[in-house]
């Protein structure tokens, strides 16, 4: 599939590329916070700007991207410019809301680990447990429910609208047709209609994202935030890398 | 997106492109059949036949491309060689099986509803109302319930496996990472375990499409089958052909 920089897919690939360079910025930058005293003067007051920094690029970039949706909304359920591997993950056109919260479990659940090993030999005292407090859990918790709950309200909405493509008028016309295209009447303007509510469940998925995550890092303390936000961007940017070497690998170049 | 025609994508390209072609000849030899008078001799077995033939092709399919997996699975997710619009209307690697009810009752809906106004207006009787039984709709209803909470438990199981990407241990390596790919530990071998529970979901979707359309079409007389899958296979061909226009007016061409 060769790619017209001047279409519209050309646009979305463009912007697309611009996000993962944004990433491994903000990444970098991120890491180098991590790496200060944390008794610095206004350290706090530093993560906090880096995490809204960080949300505002997040709101930027799918308020870009949707306005370069226009009539073609399919090409983001499984975007030529993704790995197959990173599109086999998909859900709507993004990650799923619920794997921030299954991603802050895997490490805290890996650092609380490590760092009882570490506690039990004596190495480290309790309070050096820079885990999750009880209320924080709760909190996780709680979000947890309601981000699942929205989200299977929202892949229900798309299960309806996949099939409503075996539905009328777009099943008739096709029944009408020939079945190699040609067609009595145009199909494009059941299809606009239908990519337009196609649009509509975009939108939801990536407001649920958006408000997903800001509600988990206000759940955190800024430096949780940081650190969280670092391991959400590397997995992103790992992934990506990965499926590129697969997809090499199998025979596909990108 | 170059393909290399003797990697794996290459052929399951061909294999793809083997599918459609195989569907269009499939699709002749419908319409040809229904051409023939009803009351010619043999008429229902030569129906009854080409409906075992058209299932033991979409079998042999299901087969070939299993075979063509491999470690590759990703790559029927979001397959390079479907159209955009085809992708965003996947459910895992193929169509929802409650979509083939949902094309029939939309197919059966607008018969009837010609044919009333033609009944209406004294042009047939009511005996030509070629509807489907109240026991064939009684048995339709039936598999459409079992079809969609199958589909269910699936969507599930798939929501689960997807975000199992942000847990122990692919979460972890990336965790430890630079953020650009490398990592201290290979992350091969989790992505390969990963691929493979994502295969075994891919082997109960097509296993539920199949035998959801085999129950379907069992409840359909023969002349009703047939006339059916021709509808199935035009909507199929239709949505390739309306997406490659689509993919080529917005930049991307196949």
């Amino acid at each position: 599939m060769a790619s017209d920089e001047s279409g519209d897919r050309g646009r979305q690939l463009c912007s697309f590329e611009k996000w993962v360079t944004l990433q491994q910025k903000d990444l970098s930058e991120l890491l180098q916070a991590l790496t200060q005293k944390p008794d610095s003067p206004g350290y706090d007051v530093l993560l906090s700007q880096l995490v809204e920094k960080n949300i505002q690029h997040f709101q930027d970039y799918i308020q870009q991207r949707n306005g370069l949706v226009h009539d073609d909304v399919s090409a983001f359920f499984a975007p030529t410019w993704c790995t197959s591997l990173e599109n086999s993950l998909l859900w709507i056109a993004g990650c799923r809301p619920s794997l921030f919260i299954r991603l802050l479990y895997a490490l805290w659940g890996s650092r609380v680990e490590s760092q009882l090993t570490e506690f039990l030999q004596g190495m480290k005292t309790a309070g050096d447990l820079g885990v999750l407090s009880a209320k924080q859990l709760f909190m996780v918790d709680g979000l947890q429910r309601k981000t699942v709950g929205e989200e299977e309200k929202i892949s229900s909405r798309l299960a309806s609208l996949q099939e409503d493509i075996a539905d009328q008028p777009i099943a008739v016309i096709a029944k009408d047709s020939t079945g190699k295209g040609e067609v009595n009447s145009d199909p494009d303007e059941a299809l606009d209609e239908h990519g337009r509510a196609m649009r509509g469940i975009l939108d939801e998925a990536d407001q649920l994202r958006l408000s997903t995550l800001k509600e988990l890092l206000s759940i955190l303390t800024p430096f949780q935030a940081v650190d969280y936000l670092a391991a959400t961007k590397k997995l992103h940017l790992c992934m990506h890398e990965w499926g590129r070497k697969r997809d090499h690998k199998h025979g596909d170049k990108l």
